[in-house]
């Protein structure tokens, strides 16, 4: 199996991109091509004193995270995500991993790979830390504006890669909404309600308020990705906002500072536990092929995770499974 | 000043309400009147040897917070939101404050209060604690389906709330976005924003992303009651599922333990900061009279500051600001 890796996109690239890429080569028994700028790729091999074993794909153009999706990748045919989404469709790859543009990876994929035939609107699927283990939520911002059923696509997407990924048996899907009742919610949510109820191949649960995301009753939660993305973002920058509120009281006096200190392992496994970085990354559901998404912060732990996503999509022939069953 | 107290709306109705309604009277030197079933209301007075200087206005009825919000006004007539709010039409008292059903005290607003004439969607605001101070977001829930002109009142309506109740010079107000940019966004957002900007009595910001929400860069926060909802929502349930894994984490060791001790007074204060008792409640924007919300789980202190609040809006003529800037 070959996994071609995005060496340019993403905050630490392509320091932190090539040394995750590598520790998955070695943990994981694959074959790994480095998609880039070939002299800045090979210079950070030679660093590190890899001489063999990992191929790399000239790519001379990056897309840059402020880009606009669609004019990056019509105009820079040349570019690393370009270019390694390409190696997918011709087969020289099994699948594609990048934390660069997300925008730009799914432009890419969707004129490079293109969508499985029947599902009208490709996905981004994220998975969240919840009380009970994972919670998948999407869309988490591929489509700003969504139909019903396009949520009831999303919910079996999302089911199955909840199943063959994640291991949970007949996923739980529920539907983010603002009140529990059926008749509660804006148009798009009372009308996919209905089509999510009548679908007998989604376990639908019901709806989901906005305060039991991460209780864990659900497996997989749909929304449109306007509320997923607003959602997604706003949990990062809450979680941030409350790890800097108690860094900030821990500092104001000497016992606080001497009670943080031996309270810090618990601190440690919390910060663990809500890392992207232990998810590594979610495919694209609805594209023809694999391509991985990470989060932009990625670190080498993160992309060595998603690498090892990549190869369970490709194992569990994932593409396959959500053509059978849209 | 007389403000109305609905005694019966609330987790901890009627001895947290009646409780934090003394305290109100006593602190700010107004009058209460407190509306509810008079038997339980006397009651609970006798028990805490309040013997006079309280008015009670009796209300057979109590709206449940699972009912439809329409319906149950229509049909409880004689209910204690839909009473209380009748005093303030009736000019017999000056503001109703209620820990209801949230839906009930719109509904009973909208029909005996009205709405203010060129507001087309009252508005439910909400006050989250940022990093620097407070942020004011709107519509917190009233309006599931939002069109950008009710986007441009809701920003002039937190604006005047945000100056004359929390004390912000000139707020600059925020869309709601999944992108910085202009161009970003569902069909919503990208017209909004031009209103937005277009708006000369408006300190349009530009966009704001979820992750930056409570990073105070806005004072005023403006999105369509679905998304305002979903986000008030998963902040609290963010929250309360941060604190139980921090607790946990802490309970897993000695050490662990006493570091939590010594660092204990560090989480009152962060607590204390995420508490929605300290801010008390918020006006229904848009209705022409004043009627505040308080949180379901209001306790005393809650309550006397929601009336605090409603002085404020009644001394600094809310309303009438409204009526001049829309």
């Amino acid at each position: 199996m070959i996994i071609a890796v995005d060496a340019m996109g993403g905050d630490y690239a392509p320091k932190e991109i090539i040394a995750g890429a590598i520790d998955a080569k070695e943990k994981l028994k694959i074959h790994i091509c480095l998609v880039g700028q070939s002299d800045i790729i090979n210079e950070h091999l030679h660093e590190i004193g890899i001489k063999e074993g990992i191929q790399v794909v000239h790519a001379s153009e990056v897309i840059g995270m402020d880009e606009h999706p669609g004019t990056a990748i019509r105009r820079k045919k040349d570019s690393s995500i370009v270019v390694a989404t390409r190696l997918v469709k011709e087969k020289k790859a099994d699948a594609v991993v990048s934390a660069g543009s997300t925008g730009a990876q799914m432009a890419a994929a969707l004129f490079g790979l293109g969508r499985i035939k029947e599902v009208e609107r490709p996905a981004i699927v994220t998975v969240l830390p919840a009380k009970t283990g994972r919670v998948v939520l999407l869309d988490a911002g591929a489509n700003a504006d969504s139909k019903p059923k396009h949520l009831v696509q999303f919910a079996k997407m999302g089911s199955i890669y909840a199943e063959k990924i994640l291991s949970f048996s007949n996923p739980k899907v529920a539907l983010l909404n603002i009140g529990a009742e059926e008749t509660k919610g804006n148009e798009l949510t009372i009308e996919s309600y209905k089509l999510l109820q009548d679908d007998v191949n989604i376990n639908f649960l019901g709806n989901i308020e906005g305060r039991d995301l991460l209780e864990g009753h659900a497996d997989v939660i749909v929304c449109d990705g306007f509320v997923g993305n607003v959602v997604l973002k706003f949990a990062e920058g809450l979680a941030g906002t409350m790890f800097s509120l108690i860094k900030e009281e821990l500092e104001k006096s000497l016992p606080r500072k001497v009670g943080a200190l031996l309270a810090m392992p618990a601190f440690k496994a919390i910060k663990q536990k809500l890392d992207y970085n232990e998810y590594g990354g979610a495919p694209l559901l609805g594209i023809d092929g694999v391509s991985i998404i990470c989060h932009g912060s990625s670190k080498a732990k993160a992309i060595t995770n998603a690498v090892a996503v990549a190869k369970q999509c490709v194992e569990s022939d994932l593409i396959g499974k959500i053509k059978e069953a849209i």
